[in-house]
């Protein structure tokens, strides 16, 4: 039996994707060790377990062919001087790409290959942004609203966190003087 | 080297896509044969040409594990009873499949299988639209302004406009009483 054409609708404001088969949520204690500063992240648990991002995704074959879709909201604020931002993750089939499609908000989106290339991409409603095979992605959200965006990836690419939950990306995304700015990432080493 | 990332800008309002590598035009005299009143195309050919639709993209590897975005728009108007409507294909590696998201104006997607599987979906600004591998698939402007949407892609997808050339699909899109009424197409048969 044939899988058969579907749609959904996507809030071009909100973002919203709906219907959608799960939505997931990433809190900080999900993320221990991901902001640079421990320091701030041990404070910030001590007081609570912020809801850093959710994303709301179709469930679709995790197949060569097929394509995933989904929408996700990260969350203002800051765990120390360090925004809100994804996991971030390779893909498991590392020669996958992926679009992402902002759609409310802004943010950047920070993509970096193994060998310490780096890449820093603004995103705001609109922008349609193309990570080629083999770039890491992560989304940070710079501003006061939540940001939101849209990604299309190929079924079959996968999610490996594993190289940056342990080192991180190359370069960071603080707030300094009420503005983001990237600074280097002392806990980075290449994979 | 590797290829970098890089953004383009999606007009939510007008779908324009910009910078595209190239613009892709299809005229009437581009799609002979393809809508059912072959009366009404001669007598429409004798007066121009007229633009049926136009595709802006992104040239991008035609790889596995890429993908293609393109944003096409479909002028308003007729041939004969039947609505404007792009030339429609099945995938050269027929086991993908592709996402459609509308951006303005108001459409149909029409979807068949080789075995006469038929889905219509309506689409409109913000409708997103999976077609699974398998699924021929064309888009119809019913509205009488241009037919805007996005598309995302397996990069090695590719076309296959073959069967659709001879044969169409299994059900047209008339004008009827001023509302879009889908008929049997005498033409069709199994591919």
């Amino acid at each position: 039996m044939l899988m058969k054409p579907f749609f959904m609708n996507l809030d071009f404001k909100s973002g919203a994707l709906t219907p959608s088969d799960r939505v997931n949520v990433r809190k900080l204690s999900h993320m221990k060790g991901m902001f640079f500063d421990a320091e701030a992240e041990r404070r910030t648990l001590e007081k609570g377990d912020p809801l850093i991002y959710s994303f709301s995704e179709k469930i679709l074959p995790e197949e060569n062919g097929h394509l995933q879709l989904a929408t996700t909201i990260i969350y203002p604020g800051k765990i120390g001087d360090e925004y809100f931002m994804t996991k971030g993750h390779y893909h498991r089939r590392s020669d996958t790409s992926e679009a992402y499609m902002g759609m409310d908000g802004e943010g950047y989106l920070v993509a970096q290959t193994a060998e310490g290339d780096f890449e820093p991409i603004p995103i705001r409603p609109g922008v349609v942004a193309y990570i080629p095979p083999y770039w890491g992605h992560r989304m940070v959200n710079t501003g006061s609203a939540p940001f939101v965006f849209f990604a299309v990836y190929p079924g079959d690419a996968g999610h490996n966190y594993g190289d940056i939950e342990k080192a991180g990306f190359v370069r960071v995304l603080v707030e300094r003087n009420g503005k983001p700015l990237l600074i280097d990432n002392p806990k980075w080493k290449k994979g």
